[in-house]
């Protein structure tokens, strides 16, 4: 495997932080934004989707997606003959793309309604979203985004074979301009307000699981693989 | 109040679909779009945040925001220094946006990696926001806000005063191009890989609350209100 093609595991390892440019200093409630690597692959590993933007006609359009996480490279894939496969393939060195991920994590409940929040994790990523062409790389990106949804997946289930690798596009988009900000905490009254008579607090949120459900031809001798029970 | 801000209450009702366009007809898997009004409302109404899609000196940006619904109305809000509330205050007639929201409902294993999915439901409105100058709209619309976070609650806060209410910039977007995308169900195994020995299904995914926390200085003697319980 060549060094290009595994960023993890080559050394020197990238600096503790991403650098902040001008996009990813938000221009209020800068005490929200970080710029720290293992936060942002943190909080990029655990979401299931994105949302990837891209201009079309010059007005935005914003998609749902899956992704997968190589060190510093995130992938998404889709059909070749999706729109923005498409446009990335075409443009020229790239597709411009703002790539969001998000959790909720609490609904946060102040006295006064202009305090209402919620507590959330999100990290946004700009850059330019190349095509990816090489066939290794292609075939680790498509590993990764199965492994994203479940980890360790990858392995136990069969490999794309070379028509399924043709139809598919992969696009990569390097870790290079990023940013998470979160809130964290209860509500933030204004003094004057906390006489009144409401309830404040958080009430957490979180994804939950549920039993897996077996596939209607599944063989009942086939267990559920303990790499799903420990989700 | 007028019959223009409130639409959900004035007859005669809109049709039952939304009429498709160009921008909302996907290029593929057109069998999981939908322009069901209802459904629309439904996958709207549970999200928390949504993901705000614009266009900043040429390139995508995508923002997650809260978000309410007023009939075919959707209200975002920021503070008034923020850039795209900036950006949709300046802009003539608006600001060209694409808001989504997506739930996660499963997991989909499939025998092949090609196969994997997941199953959710999204809404992908585009449209022109446009600032909301009205004062009774303003306060209709924060109160969708915080309503749609905990249903019930702006009832049960201190509403915004003056000095609140001109701090916060409002954003209408109206609900006219709109689409809702949906996977449901197993996987789409090829029929030569059933008898392959790897477990295939789908692993529920649900959004789950869990005990409300008081903030620091609740008085305890006010308890939990029924609306947060009922979540």
């Amino acid at each position: 495997m060549s060094e290009q093609l595994a960023p993890t595991t080559s050394p020197p390892a990238p600096p503790a932080s991403y650098e902040p440019t001008d996009r990813t200093v938000p221009t209020r409630s800068r005490e929200r934004a970080s710029y720290d690597r293992e936060l942002v692959h943190a909080i990029l590993d655990e979401g299931y989707v994105c949302h990837l933007g891209f201009v079309r006609d010059g007005a935005p359009v914003v998609l749902p997606t899956l992704y997968g996480r190589v060190g510093e490279r995130l992938y998404v894939h889709g059909s070749t003959g999706s729109r923005p496969l498409r446009a990335a393939g075409q443009a020229d060195p790239g597709l411009a793309v703002c790539l969001t991920v998000t959790h909720v994590d609490g609904l946060v409940l102040a006295r006064s309604a202009f305090h209402h929040s919620i507590n959330y994790r999100s990290v946004v990523v700009h850059g330019t979203a190349l095509q990816v062409t090489d066939p290794e790389e292609k075939r680790l990106a498509l590993d990764a985004l199965v492994d994203h949804v479940v980890p360790g997946r990858s392995a136990d289930s069969r490999p794309a074979d070379a028509k399924e690798l043709a139809a598919t596009a992969v696009l990569r988009l390097d870790l290079r301009e990023v940013s998470a900000k979160l809130r964290t905490g209860g509500p933030n009254d204004e003094p004057r307000d906390l006489a009144l008579p409401h309830w404040a607090g958080v009430l957490p949120v979180h994804t939950a699981h549920g039993t897996p459900v077996p596939s209607a031809d599944q063989d009942p001798a086939v267990p559920v693989p303990d790499y799903l029970t420990a989700l």
